[in-house]
């Protein structure tokens, strides 16, 4: 299959899914709104193609099952939050993202601080819903929970994004760097592949390997961020203000850009070694790892 | 047994857990600071002693299990994230809260938002832990998950403070300002006691009769709260500006003073009334109805 076709009919199916589960809750018509507005803001839906991937990569049923798509769409929901919150004035003090303006400067900060709420909370309340997960053993869902749970929360990303904005203003190491942005970025991203090869019911040293995989190209993949951050035009980002200018730490401030660029490099070499044990099956997750340090956006 | 020392001794454990589980976590230090900050600012424990108290009341063996006041304290750590946002200057813009500086205050609004977002995460991580929460059924589990959760979120807290906000400088009627408040404050009280009910291996309708009994103290609770807030001493409330001021809407402003402590009592009552069908052992929850009503801060 061709790899632009494989992310977009991935895409398409979190897309369609998405669109149907948010038009199913019952809440006030001004939070659903701004929840829909950022959910369907123009996210690459990366986070739930990397878990459906695992689920294709681990399992040798049909590829692509609704749980995998489910799943997916639980991961994007809280990734969007932790947008919304981020761009806050009180935050990164952000106007647009992906060219269009941000949930509070369409929504006001109050309701876009619940908008964020909400998905978080939202996407636990998808994972345990046994109607819609209902071929799901509990058990392994209960396993997804905590994995999504872990990696998105104090030790994760909310931790990850508290040590980033006390390292403003002050000097860290690369070891401090590398500290912030295994929690903040990769720490979900991992959480995805891992949660995707729990989902497909793969061995404890499978789900290792996913890990592996997950971290490194979680690292890689906030290493090419910080690099378009430096080098891609503000149309190409969508957005206004560059880490750099907010005296953000980044791979290309500590390392220069070229070896922020080899270092991405070797992190998705390292993250296609691993899935050296799943053989052909692993063919959009070894594509993926590529098309990360590639990307222009 | 005493009800104060049954309320202190119950108290008195999620405490103690809070401590250790929240001493457990590998975060940022400023980080767990301020997520220790407003758990332990002096809460009255309302909602984990609710969940323990169904617990008993649905369970025939040892009162009070272990499981009862992880529930508990997960439960409190959503309340908890829940008075960090609404303090914020986007939302309420309170400057105290039980007669401390609002976390904020403290922490700065970055690390408050991100501090409320750790708790609600870590809420779901615990209920998630299996080693935590070893000896608990996984789809019971996935129950308790998914009611706290739809209580929490969209269709319940979120959206009511949501609609709460919407609402202020407009003129709303008696309906919607039920709605608003089964959203807000009853939903997740209801989701104590029924998650309580839910640990306890509880029947269906046993479930169903605690729902009844949630949802009616949770709107009492509202209610006394609403009057609290107009007759309540600033020392006794121990925050600076009321609702009354903020022109939100309550029930004494709607209903008049006196009506407004008739309806919290015919509400405490409906609430006893549900419990018919569990004898002497709803004892807890029955007392804990006529504290709601009868409460002075």
């Amino acid at each position: 299959m061709d790899f632009k076709q494989y992310l977009k009919s991935r895409k398409n199916r979190v897309d369609a899914f998405l669109e149907k589960y948010l038009s199913s809750i019952d809440a006030p018509s001004r939070l659903l709104e701004a929840m829909r507005y950022s959910v369907f803001a123009g996210g690459k839906r990366l986070r739930p193609i990397l878990a459906i991937a695992a689920y294709e990569t681990c399992h040798t049923k049909t590829p692509c099952e609704d749980a995998a798509v489910v799943l997916g769409a639980a991961i994007e929901m809280i990734h969007t939050y932790s947008l919304i919150h981020d761009d806050l004035p009180a935050m990164d003090d952000d106007d647009f993202r992906r060219g269009s303006p941000t949930n509070h400067k369409v929504f006001g900060d109050a309701v876009a601080i619940l908008a964020g709420d909400a998905l978080l909370t939202q996407a636990f309340e998808l994972l345990s819903d046994d109607k819609i997960l209902r071929d799901i053993d509990p058990d392994r869902r209960g396993k997804i929970i905590s994995e999504i749970a872990r990696s998105s929360g104090s030790s994760g990303m909310v931790g990850g994004q508290v040590a980033d904005i006390l390292s403003e203003g002050r000097s860290i190491d690369r070891q401090a760097l590398e500290d912030i942005h295994l929690r903040k970025t990769s720490a979900l991203i991992c959480a995805s592949v891992v949660s995707g090869a729990i989902l497909a019911g793969a061995a404890a040293d499978k789900v290792s390997a996913m890990a592996v995989y997950g971290s490194r190209i979680g690292l890689a993949f906030q290493v090419a961020d910080d690099i378009l951050d430096v080098t891609g035009t503000q149309e190409e980002l969508g957005k206004s203000t560059s880490d750099v200018t907010r005296d953000k730490k980044t791979y290309p401030a500590l390392y220069g850009i070229e070896n922020a660029r080899r270092k991405a490099e070797r992190l998705a070499a390292e993250a296609v070694g691993a899935l050296d044990s799943f053989g052909e099956q692993a063919w959009g997750l070894r594509t993926i790892a590529d098309y990360i340090v590639e990307r222009k956006n």
